[in-house]
C-alpha cells in the first residue's frame, strides 16, 4: 500500500504521507490490546506512546486496579500489546448489564447502572473563572498543531500550571494516559487540581476524572447530558466551552470565583 | 439532582437545562444496550432515538446481520435496551485478539488482525471535487445547532442531494444510524453513494463505510493513518477537511475530478 510512511521524525504521534503528490502529516491511530496476566482486558483505537499509562490509567477508571502495576509492552507479541501485572479488584466481565426495568431515557437509573463506583469529589481548590477559561490555551498540542487529528487532556495545579499533558486520536485515551501517569508518580488522588480537555465531555471523562478524584473538569466542548448529570452526583465542578476568555458552568459553580 | 430537567420539546436529541440562572440546551447521552434474541452483544453511549437503525447499522458493519431484521425496544426492560431478532452470522465473541507477533506500530499487520471482512469497493461515481468540498454545509444538524454537542453522518447521492442525515454524540452512533436506515430501505450496498461526517475520521467510520459498500468518505475533520491505510486497502476514495469549499483527498483521488 505504502500510502502512510513509516516515516516517523522523532515523534509515535504522527506520520508523514504522500497526499496529492504533497507531503503532509497525519495522526496515528493502532490498536491496543490491553491484558493482564496473558489475558486479553479490553482493545482500545490509540495513538502510539505511553502505552502503559494507558493501560493503567484504564484499569484505574474502570475501578479493576487500585494502585499502579507493573506495565509494558509483551516482547514476544507485538508492539501493539501491553501487559500488565494481575490480579484485578474484581472481573472486569460485563460492568454494563441491563436486568431490571429502571431508567427509561431518563438518565437517572442508567447511571446506577452503568457508573463505576467513585467518592463525591473533595471540596477541592476554588478558582477564578478567568483561570479555568484561559487553561486551554496552556494545553500544549504539538500533535495536534501538526496533524489537526489529535485530541489533548492536561493535568493542571489550582494556580492554573501544566503538570502534564497527552494527545492521543482518542479523548478518552488521553485521559487515560494522564491518569495513568499521574497515578505512577503518586498524585492520585487528584484532590487538588484541574483537567482540562481539548474537545466534548461526554460521561466517560467524567467518569474517569471522578474515579481519579478530581474535582474540577473544564471543556473546550460541550458537554453531554449524562455528564452533567454524573458531574452533578459526585459533586464535581463541570465547565465546558471554555473559549476566547469564556466558559459556561454547568455544575459546582461554588468553585467557580468570578 | 435535577440539573438535567426532562423536558424535551419535540426532540430526543437534546434536554433543557438551567446554568447559571439560564436556560440553556444540550446533547443527550445514554447508554443502549443491543440484545440479540435477548442476550447482551453490546453497550453503547448514545443521543435516544432511531435505536433500531442504530443497533442494526452496528451489527451490519460488525458482519454480524447481512439483512435487515426485526428490531425494537424491550417492552419488560427499559428503553434502553434495544432487541433484535437473531440469528447472528457468527458469533459476536472477540473479533480483535492479538495471537502473533505481527503488526508492530506500522498498521499493515493491524488491519489484517482487527478488520472486518469487506468486498473491495465498487468503481462508484466520479464526482467534482467542488462538489465534494461542499457536502458539510448540506449537512442538516438541528441539534448541534441548539447544543454543539453532537456528531452529524450524512448520506449523498452521486448528484450531492442529501438521502439522509443522523445525529448523536457518537460519530460512530451517526453513522450506524445512517447504514441501519439505509439497510432498512434497501439502499445497501452504497455502491453510488457518498458519505459524509461532521469531525474526524477514524479507522471505524471508514471500517462501517467500507463494509456497506460504499466509495467515497467525506470528513470535515482530519482522518487518521489507519483511516487511510484502510480506505486505500479497500481502494475507497477518503477525503478530510472539507471546509470552505476545499479539501484534501488522501486516497481514491481517481473518483475526484477537478
Amino acid at each position: 500500500m505504502g500510502v502512510v510512511d513509516a516515516f516517523r521524525p522523532g515523534s509515535t504521534l504522527y506520520a508523514e504521507i504522500t497526499r496529492e503528490g504533497r507531503r503532509d502529516s497525519v495522526a496515528i491511530e493502532e490498536p491496543l490490546e490491553i491484558r493482564v496476566d496473558g489475558e486479553p482486558v479490553s482493545v482500545t483505537m490509540r495513538t502510539p506512546g505511553h502505552d502503559e499509562e494507558l493501560a493503567l490509567g484504564f484499569l484505574f477508571g474502570e475501578g479493576l486496579i487500585e494502585e499502579p502495576r507493573a506495565a509494558g509492552p509483551d516482547a514476544e507479541l507485538s508492539a501493539n500489546v501491553v501487559e500488565v501485572e494481575g490480579p484485578l479488584s474484581h472481573d472486569p466481565g460485563r460492568r454494563r448489564f441491563y436486568t431490571s426495568s429502571s431508567c427509561g431515557v431518563c438518565g437517572k437509573g442508567a447511571l446506577a447502572e452503568i457508573a463505576v463506583a467513585s467518592e463525591p469529589a473533595p471540596e477541592g481548590p476554588c478558582v477564578a473563572r478567568a483561570l479555568l477559561a484561559g487553561l486551554p490555551e496552556h494545553l500544549e498540542q504539538p500533535a495536534f498543531e501538526r496533524t489537526g487529528g489529535v485530541h489533548a487532556t492536561g493535568l493542571f495545579d489550582r494556580d492554573g500550571r501544566l503538570l502534564l499533558v497527552r494527545e492521543d486520536v482518542g479523548r478518552h485515551n488521553a485521559m487515560d494516559k494522564v491518569i495513568g501517569r499521574a497515578l505512577l508518580d503518586g498524585l492520585v488522588p487528584l484532590h487538588e487540581s484541574i483537567l482540562c480537555v481539548s474537545g466534548r465531555v461526554s460521561f466517560e471523562l467524567i467518569q474517569k476524572a471522578a474515579v481519579a478524584g478530581c474535582p474540577l473538569l473544564v471543556g473546550v466542548g460541550a458537554p453531554s447530558s449524562l455528564a452533567i448529570e454524573l458531574a452533578a452526583d459526585r459533586g464535581m465542578t463541570l465547565a465546558g466551552f471554555a473559549r476566547r476568555g469564556r466558559l459556561n458552568v454547568y455544575t459546582g459553580d461554588r468553585r467557580v470565583l468570578d
